[in-house]
C-alpha cells in the first residue's frame, strides 16, 4: 500500500486537466482514475500525451452507485464540473460514496449546496469540501481574515489587475451563445481608480460596475450584423447591462492567435485603521497564466486536508473558512516548525 | 455571565498597550485585568488615558501562581514580553494556569519553545498558541499556503517595502546599547532589484543582505566620537556585519520630529509555474503605521482561537498555522457562507 492520496477525478474538462497536472505535482498524491461522460473521448487524449494506464470509467453508470473498483481505489473525488448544472446533482450523489472536493461557485447559493453536501457526507461517513478554489476559496479565506485581524474593514475585491485582464469561461460562453456570434472571449478588467480610492483610505460604497468592466472579443457568424450582436451583448442582464462593455469584432484566426490562454488574476484588499488613525493595510494578490491549472493546485491540496479530516472523524461538509494552513500542507508538524513558522 | 472572551494582558508596553485597543475594537472581546511588574505605571498610564477601572495584578508575585481572581475571569492571557528573556521563562509558567497566546518571534528557537509551552499546556488541560504576529504568525500561514497551491515553487519574504521602511525595535535597542550613543531609530528597507527578480521568475538565491538594508538614525552623546559609533554599528555581527548599512547622526529634536511611530510593512512572495510553463504567481503583504497595534489585532483573533480550541478539548501548543480562518473569526457559519465565501 501506498502513503499517498489517491485522487479520482470527475469530470475531464479544463479543471480535470488542471487537477490532472496538479497531481503530478504533488509526490504525495496520485491519481486513482478519471470518471467522465466521455471515456473515448479521454482515453484518447490521455493516449495521446503519453500513454499511462489511468483507470477510465463512464460517470453515466454512476447513478446506481460508484463501481466497486474506483470506490475502494480512490480516497477523494475531486468533482470537476459546472456549478450550473453539473454540481447541484452530482455533488450530493458523490459525496454519500466519496470524500469529495469542489470549487462550486455560485456564491448565492452556497449556503443551500453547503447543506445539501453536508446531509449527504455526514450521513455516509463521508466528508465533502465545497467551494475550493480561489474565488470562492483562497480569496474567502483572505476576506475572513482580514476582518479578523482588522475588524471593521470590510475587504474589497478586485479582478484583472494585468494588462489584458482575466478571461471569464461564464461571461465568454454567454456570448458565444448568442445568435450571429461564431467564437467570443471576454476578459474581466479591473477600474484602476477604484483600487486607488479604497488604498487612499475612502472605503468607497464601490458596486460590481464601479470594481470592473469587460472587454469583448467576438468573431461573428457569417451575414451577422454587428451592430446587433453589440447591442445583444451590452443588454444581456447581469452579464453585461451593470457594467462598461468594450466589444471588439475580429477573425477566428486573430482570435486563436492573440487570446489563447486562460489567464487570469485578482487581489483581496483591507484598508482601514488601528488603535486611533493608525492606518493598516493587508492585500492578497494572485496572477496566473493558467486558470484551470492554478485552481487544480488549489484543488489537491484541499483533497489532502479532505482526506486527513475524514481520518479524524470530522465528517460533513466543510469550505476553505476551515482549513488550517497544516491541513493543506504536505509537510510535518516539525517541518513546518523548523522552515516554515 | 458575558458571552465575550475575557483577555489578561500580560505585560503593558508597546504590543500590551495595542492588544489593549485591539480589544476594543473586538465586541466579542472584553479585558479581563492586566498583569505588570509596575502596577504603579500602569495604574498611573491608564488613569490618566481615561480612568477605566480594569484589573492590575503585580506580575512578581505570580511565580508562586497566579492571584485566584485573575485566573478566575480569564479565558486567555496574552503574553507581551519579549522573546529574548521573557517569554522563555514566563511562557510556560504561564502556560501551566492560563489558556496563552504570545508572538514568541525568535525563529531559531521556536521548535524548543513550543515543546516546552506544549508539556506545560498539555499537563494542565490549557492551549497555547505560540508565535502570533506578523512574522511570524500571517507571514508564516502565506508561506505554507503558498507551497501548498505552488508545490516547490519556496515563498520569499521581504520588509520594508515602503518609501521610508520599517521600523526594526531590536536593532533600534542595539544600536541604543552602544556606547556614546544616547538615542537610535533603524528602519529596515527592502532592495526592489531583489523582489523584481523574484517577479520576473528567475528563483535567485537570496541571502539576508541580497533582499534588505538597513537606514540608521543616531543621536550621540556628548562628546562621543561619530566615526567610532559609526563602526561600532557597522560591525555588530548578525543585527549589521552583513547588511548594506547607512548611518545618519541627527539631533534628539530631529529625531523625535521627523521620526516617530513605529511603521512597517512586508512582503510574501511565491512565484512559479503550473503545469507546462504556466507562470503563477500569489503575494500577500501588508502595511501598518502601528506595528504593536497591527500585531495586536493578531494575537487578539489568534486568542478567539485559542479559547474555541481549548473548549473543545484541544490541549497543548499549536501555531497560527493550526488555525483556520474560522477559528480566527467572530462570524458564525451561517454568516461566513452568506457573506465571506
Amino acid at each position: 500500500m501506498s502513503d499517498q492520496t489517491r485522487i479520482a477525478i470527475v469530470g475531464y474538462g479544463n479543471v480535470g486537466r488542471g487537477v490532472h497536472r496538479a497531481i503530478e505535482r504533488n509526490a504525495d498524491m496520485a491519481l486513482g482514475g478519471i470518471i467522465t461522460r466521455n471515456p473515448a473521448r479521454v482515453r484518447e487524449e490521455l493516449g495521446q500525451v503519453g500513454g499511462i494506464p489511468i483507470p477510465i470509467f463512464d460517470a453515466t453508470g454512476l447513478n446506481q452507485g460508484p463501481p466497486s473498483e474506483i470506490s475502494i481505489t480512490t480516497d477523494v473525488a475531486i468533482l470537476c464540473g459546472g456549478s450550473a448544472t453539473d454540481l447541484p446533482k452530482q455533488g450530493p450523489e458523490f459525496a454519500r460514496d466519496f470524500n469529495t472536493v469542489d470549487s462550486f461557485d455560485t456564491h448565492a447559493d452556497i449556503p443551500e449546496y453547503f447543506a445539501k453536501m453536508d446531509e449527504a457526507a455526514r450521513a455516509n461517513g463521508r466528508t465533502a469540501i465545497i467551494s475550493a478554489g480561489w474565488d470562492p476559496g483562497t480569496f474567502s479565506r483572505a476576506r475572513v481574515e482580514m476582518d479578523a485581524f482588522l475588524p471593521g474593514m470590510t475587504p474589497e475585491f478586485f479582478y484583472g489587475l494585468t494588462k489584458k485582464g482575466g478571461i471569464s469561461q461564464g461571461h465568454s460562453d454567454a456570448i458565444r451563445q448568442l445568435p450571429g456570434v461564431a467564437d467570443a472571449r471576454q476578459y474581466t478588467l479591473a477600474i484602476p481608480e477604484a483600487i486607488e480610492r479604497v488604498r487612499a483610505g475612502e472605503r468607497p460604497n464601490l458596486e460590481a460596475g464601479d470594481k470592473i468592466w469587460r472587454d469583448c472579443y467576438v468573431v461573428l457568424e457569417e451575414g451577422a450584423d454587428p451592430e446587433e450582436v453589440d447591442n445583444a451583448i451590452r443588454s444581456m442582464p447581469n452579464y453585461f447591462d451593470a457594467y462598461r462593455t468594450e466589444v471588439t469584432f475580429i477573425s477566428q484566426n486573430a482570435l486563436d492567435r492573440d487570446h489563447p490562454g486562460m489567464p487570469h488574476d485578482g487581489l483581496v484588499l483591507a484598508m482601514g485603521e488601528t488603535g486611533e488613525g493608525n492606518r493598516a493595510m493587508i492585500e492578497y494578490r494572485n496572477e496566473m497564466a493558467s486558470n484551470p491549472e492554478f485552481t487544480g493546485g488549489i484543488l489537491v491540496a484541499s483533497a489532502r486536508a479532505c482526506h486527513r479530516l475524514n481520518q479524524a472523524g470530522r465528517y460533513g461538509a466543510y469550505t476553505m473558512l476551515n482549513l488550517s494552513p497544516a491541513d493543506l500542507s504536505p509537510h510535518s508538524t516539525k517541518r513546518l516548525l523548523e522552515d516554515f513558522v
